[in-house]
C-alpha cells in the first residue's frame, strides 16, 4: 500500500520537490535548479533522477509510493497535457506521461496556480472546503478554482486565469497579455505600484510614499503606508480594493465557492487587505454567493508542492 | 435493466414532463399544471402521479426505469437540496428526496437553467462537448455551467448565475436582484427594450423603432429592425453584443469552455446575434480562451427535460 507520495512545483529558476505521507504532513522538502536551457529538456530529467535518489536514501519501495504529482507554469489540461511553457522552453507535450516514463510511477499534472489552489485547499487556507477560489498576487495575478474538491482546468487549461479578467473599460495601456483593462494590471504587486505612481504624479501630495524614490517604490511600501495612515496610500488600497472584491464578485456568479483565498506576495499585507476586498465584494455579489469567506493563503511558497502532491491522492 | 427515463421541468405555471428512452430520444413530452397553492405542495404529488400514470399506460415495469430527473426555479446544490423557489412557494427542502419517496424510484434534481445546459449538451447545441456554457435570454438572464460534462452547481446552488454578472458601474437603476449594472439589465428581452427606449428618447431619431408604440415594443422587433438596416437599432444591437461579449470573455477566465450556448426568446433573433456577441468576446478574451465557440439553443423549450433526464443517465 501506497504511504507516501511526492509533488513538484517547477519553476522558471528552481524546481520545488516535497515528500509527503498520505495524511498530508510535509516530510522533507527540498530544491533544484531549472535549467531552461535546449527548450528545457533537462527538466524532467533531473526531477525524475532527483526523486528516484531520495526514494533511495528513504529507503523507499516503489509501491510504498502513491505516485508523483507536477505543478507547471502553463496551462495543462485534465488529461496532462501541457501547451507550452515559455518560461521553461516548453511547447505542448504530455507531461504526466514523459514523466511517468521516467519514473515508472503514476503521474498526474496539473497549472501550478491551479495546483496551488488545491494545496491551500488540502492543507493551507481553504482546509476543510471543497469550492475553493484561489487568486494568487505576485508580479501577475494567478488563479485556481476547485470545484467539489476537483481542480477545473478548463477546456484548454485556462481555467483560473482571473488575473485577466476584464475590470476596466478606460484602460489605456495594455496588459502582458495583450488586452487592456486586465485585473493584473491593477492588483498585482507591479499594479499597485503603477496605481501609487499614477496618483503622486497626477497629485503631488505630500505624504509617506512621495519620498520613497519612484524607481524603489514596491507594493509592501504602499501597504505599510496604509498602515500608517497615508491617506493618498488608502486611496491605492481603496482602488485595489474596489477592483479585485468586484472581480470576485463576478467569480462568484460563475463558480459561486465557499471560500475565497488571496495569496502570493502582495497578500503579506495581511488581514487589512481581505477588509478592503471583502468590502467591496459584499457590495457586488449577487446574493446567493454574498455568505463566502474570504482568508490569507497559509502554504507561502509550498502550496505549490502540497497542491501537486494531493493530485495523486485523488 | 433501465431502458427509460423521465425528465421533468417545473415553471411557475405548468410543469413540462417528458419520457426519453437511454439513448436520448424523447418518446413523448406532456404538461400538468403548476398549483402553487398551499406553498406548492401539492406539486411534487402531482409530477408523480402523472409519472405513474405515464408507465402505466405504457406498461412499463419499475427496474425499465433508470429513474427521474427534476429542474426547478430555485438554487440546488450537488445533493439536491433546494434553497426556496419563490415562484413556486417552495422553501428549503431536499427535492430529491421528497420525489423519491413519491415515486420509489432514483431521482436527482437540479437548478432549471443548469439542466437545460446539460440538456443542451445532450443532444442541443452543444452536443458532442463537455465544457458548456448556456445564456438563456428571456424575460431575464438564466446561465448553467458543464464541466467535464457534469453541472457546476456551485456551493449555495448559485453556480452559473451569470444573468447577474457585473458589467456596468454607471448604472443608476437597480437589477431585480438589488445591485446595480448586471448583465440581466442589458442583454434580457427587457434589457434591449429598455436600452431602446433610452436611445429613442435622447435622440429623438425617426426610424423603424420609432413608429412603434414604446409600450408595444419588443425585443423581437428591435433585432427585426437590425435586420431591415435601420441605425437605431444597429445601435442596440453593438451595446448588447458589448455587454454579452464582454461578460463571457470574463466568464471564460474562469472555466474556460469549449463552446457557449445562446438560447432564450431573445435568441430566436439568430445568427445575427451570435456575430453580435462574438465579435465583442474575440476582443476581450484572453488569449487561451479565444477559440471558443458561440451557437443558438436548439431544444427551445425542451432543454430543460432533457436536462432533467439526462441528471439520472451520469
Amino acid at each position: 500500500m501506497g504511504k507516501y507520495c511526492f509533488g513538484v512545483d517547477v519553476g522558471g529558476t528552481t524546481v520545488k520537490l516535497g515528500v509527503f505521507n498520505t495524511d498530508g504532513d510535509l516530510l522533507e522538502k527540498w530544491e533544484i535548479p531549472t535549467v531552461t536551457e535546449d527548450g528545457g529538456k533537462k527538466i524532467l530529467p533531473d526531477i525524475a533522477r532527483s526523486i528516484l535518489r531520495e526514494m533511495d536514501e528513504r529507503e523507499m519501495e516503489r509501491d510504498e509510493v502513491v505516485g508523483v504529482g507536477i505543478g507547471a507554469p502553463g496551462p495543462v489540461d485534465s488529461e496532462g497535457t501541457i501547451y507550452g511553457a515559455v518560461n521553461l522552453g516548453w511547447g505542448t507535450f504530455s507531461l504526466k506521461k514523459e514523466l511517468q516514463i521516467l519514473l515508472n510511477l503514476p503521474v498526474e499534472a496539473g497549472n501550478d496556480a491551479n495546483v496551488a489552489a488545491l494545496g491551500e485547499m488540502w492543507q493551507g487556507g481553504a482546509r476543510g472546503y471543497r469550492n475553493v477560489v484561489l487568486v494568487t498576487l505576485g508580479t501577475g495575478v494567478g488563479g485556481g478554482i476547485i470545484v467539489e474538491g476537483k481542480i477545473l482546468p478548463g477546456s484548454t487549461g485556462a481555467g483560473g486565469e482571473i488575473g485577466h479578467l476584464h475590470v476596466n473599460d478606460k484602460e489605456t495601456i495594455p496588459c502582458n497579455c495583450g488586452n487592456k483593462g486586465c485585473l493584473e494590471q491593477y492588483v498585482s504587486a507591479t499594479g499597485m505600484v503603477r496605481m501609487a505612481r499614477e496618483k503622486l504624479a497626477a497629485q503631488r501630495r505630500e505624504g509617506i510614499l512621495s519620498r520613497i524614490p519612484a524607481d524603489k517604490l514596491c507594493a509592501k511600501d504602499v501597504w505599510d503606508a496604509v498602515k500608517a495612515g497615508d491617506p493618498l496610500a488608502a486611496e491605492v488600497a481603496e482602488d485595489f480594493g474596489w477592483y479585485l472584491g468586484k472581480a470576485m464578485a463576478g467569480v462568484a456568479c460563475v463558480v459561486n465557492p465557499e471560500i475565497f483565498v488571496i495569496g502570493g506576495g502582495v497578500s503579506k499585507a495581511g488581514d487589512i487587505l481581505i477588509d478592503y476586498v471583502q468590502k467591496n465584494y459584499s457590495k457586488y455579489a449577487f446574493r446567493g454567493c454574498k455568505g463566502a469567506l474570504f482568508t490569507l493563503a497559509k502554504l507561502g511558497n509550498d502550496a505549490g508542492i502540497y497542491g501537486a502532491a494531493k493530485l495523486v491522492l485523488d
